[in-house]
């Protein structure tokens, strides 16, 4: 290893659990999903693991199909702010659409909440997969793929630029003179693009780390080109060390073409870790979940990713349909994966509903296995670090207890918070404000 | 009074002050609009006074003209939800516009505060009076006045319906069975209308108290319409007792034309008392605040009102100017007030513009004068309850240590809160879902 690197932690809070049928373990809360106690006790458990962030996901379209996780959630700008009322140190990440709001309103919500945490705010920049989101937002055509990337791009640059709307030193605050703040440190963006016209400034400062930390979360083509151009920390779901680490040289080298050092951008694969005292009982645990699922439920979960397509037409030991470009304009690095592995490994339809609605990963066994596999995947450059999501429930608080503990001894993961600012515990720099910038030149 | 009345109280958190120069006061953080403590200790002193809610005001335009509090603050979907996770009686209510916003967006966040809460959110609607707004939000011309409240009848609908997808007893969660919810109890909107299109189902279900609180804030004609065909709650600034009396009986006439009992919207005007302990020392208070505003902020402030109209281009000693119908598509009722009361009383500009920037209303002098005055607003139906700005710094304190203790003397005002939901606080009845109600005939 030539850099000084440090492992990062994120972890996901998914309520009920990311499947159709997690819910039903005797050890979730079924009403986790909206409960308060809930996120504040998971995040405040990842805070005293000296994680970076908690991270919200989110979605803008449900059907009797979703999840139930999915069907009844707090939404991420509200719920990270609360959590940034009982939490001091650790980051708050959730997901917003690009497709859907409008950058006055989205840069000002996340700057808000970064003033509401002391500079611990961050945006997963998602654009929106599913087609029936339309019909929530005025009924229009869903912007294809291509285009809803070159929305997001845009969006971002109004974002940022908003974001730098005030120069850190324009409230000079000074009651003896009665000066506020000082005229010639605002700025209006007046930004006229192809989608967007937004004038400014806006109504907010920037904060300690001067902006959200930028967190994008496609895999595909679009996504890993517009991470590599503006995110800081971009969220991918690979299914091997192989992939993973073809991925991170992939964005690391795309974000070099556009001149960032490829510190500026860090890798943070999703995982599910299960952790249990022995292999078995990690074993065990997996099957405890993958045994709550039905067939009939992991079809559903599948056709999601498929614009909730229904696969209950296909038989189940069928090889796996083939589905041409179907499910291309929606999740497509994941749509991608599963059509090439079914043809690559001959999987029946069972299969892969099956293997996608519990998926089993190498995060499975005891403390020192899944900490082995941790700093495998850390050395061997496929992440800087993970979003710990609770693969079984209680699986936060497994490796929070048990393998961050190692991870330290390994001298590879924190033992307390160096900064109190998110850019600070991830060594991302504070990005000078634009206007700052151009009057020191 | 032939009805069972109580008094009901709000306390409107205002950062560094509602006027150009409040902020220089000694008293004042001069960060207190981006501070979550100065916020948290203010929502906790309400609290502690029993209030049924605290109120963010809001706004989506300023420029180096606007007052400090306006350029630099909380997002009030963001400070809400905050305050939701470290209170735990109060009611969180907030401004937001239907003018440039996503009904499906709005409804689940207010909702998800609502949750958050455990059924204390309130929603404030607005319409955006300032004409500079649109430049933030695409560039498309503001809508008329009479257009952005027709949006905003249309886009409460939606919002409501949408807060209705799902029936109270839709989420079963039964583990044993596997049933999370009852498909038949999830409702599509599938709205389509004048000015939005949404489908639903929204990916949160009801509160505690059914639906958020809807506030309505607009004084003029369409303002009192709207308010009487969809508001539980009026926020209102009349000028003295019998503008207010005539508001709210106009506003309670109006509901009662859409067949609505008088007791189900409540009309709360804004009031900035100043307490003291003798008479000389509430004026000595009003004269500190008073005298921190020159001439110049003062055109200032009152040019916001008229699309920032620049006032100092006429001689301050001079009658008011015509200004014609300037100002009609912004503040209606307020500049319609001004202009109107600077005819009848044969007003300067100098005047109108002193007395708008410090306010000087009945609500001063000793504890027991203020509490009389609020007595008489209450008994006197101009009335149903007060929303508190602090007038001077230290306002609210003042109000609840001195003014609430008397007005509970009298029986007006709570000892301890009567329900754990705005709703149930405030006597408004939860709402049934319409599609339990459609079942139950």
């Amino acid at each position: 290893m030539s850099r000084n690197r440090q492992l990062r932690l994120g972890a996901s809070i998914h309520g009920v659990g990311s499947s159709h049928t997690a819910w039903r373990h005797p050890q979730i809360p079924s009403d986790a999903s909206v409960s308060l106690s809930f996120y504040t006790q998971q995040a405040q458990k990842a805070e005293e693991g000296k994680f970076d962030f908690v991270f919200v996901a989110d979605g803008l379209y449900i059907n009797d199909k979703s999840i139930p996780h999915f069907l009844n959630r707090f939404e991420p700008i509200t719920i990270l702010s609360a959590l940034g009322a009982v939490t001091s140190r650790i980051g708050l990440v959730g997901t917003l659409s690009t497709s859907y709001s409008e950058p006055f309103t989205v840069a000002r919500q996340f700057a808000s909440i970064d003033h509401i945490s002391g500079g611990r705010a961050g945006w997963n920049v998602v654009t929106s997969p599913l087609e029936g989101t339309a019909l929530n937002f005025g009924g229009k055509p869903h912007p294809s793929h291509p285009e809803r990337y070159r929305i997001a791009e845009e969006y971002l640059e109004v974002a940022k630029g908003l974001w730098d709307s005030w120069e850190d030193d324009a409230f000079v605050r000074d009651k003896e003179s009665g000066t506020f703040f000082d005229p010639s440190k605002l700025h209006r963006l007046n930004h006229e693009g192809e989608y967007f016209s937004v004038q400014g400034p806006l109504n907010i400062s920037r904060s300690k780390q001067g902006q959200p930390v930028v967190f994008q979360a496609g895999s595909s083509d679009s996504g890993r080109t517009l991470a590599a151009k503006t995110a800081d920390a971009v969220f991918t779901g690979p299914d091997s060390i192989e992939e993973a680490k073809s991925f991170y040289q992939d964005v690391k080298q795309r974000a070099a073409e556009y001149g960032r050092s490829p510190d500026e951008i860090l890798i943070f694969p999703g995982i599910g870790p299960i952790v249990g005292v022995t292999a078995e009982d990690a074993e065990r645990k997996y099957r405890e979940i993958a045994e709550l699922v039905t067939p009939e439920k992991a079809l559903q979960y599948l056709g999601r990713y498929f614009e909730h397509h229904d696969f209950s037409q296909y038989p189940l030991d069928d090889p796996f349909p083939d589905l041409g470009d179907f499910g291309s304009n929606s999740f497509r690095s994941t749509t991608d994966r599963i059509k090439k592995q079914a043809k690559e490994q001959n999987l029946t339809l069972r299969q892969v509903a099956l293997r996608e609605a519990t998926p089993r990963t190498a995060f499975i066994g005891t403390p020192e296995q899944v900490a082995d596999v941790v700093e495998q995947w850390f050395e061997e450059e496929a992440a800087d670090g993970f979003i710990v999501g609770a693969g079984v429930p209680g699986g936060l608080d497994d490796f929070v207890d048990l393998v961050v503990p190692i991870l330290r001894q390994r001298g590879l993961f924190r033992e307390e918070y160096e900064a109190d600012t998110l850019r600070g515990n991830l060594g991302i720099q504070v990005p000078a404000n634009r206007y700052t910038k151009e009057e020191a030149i």
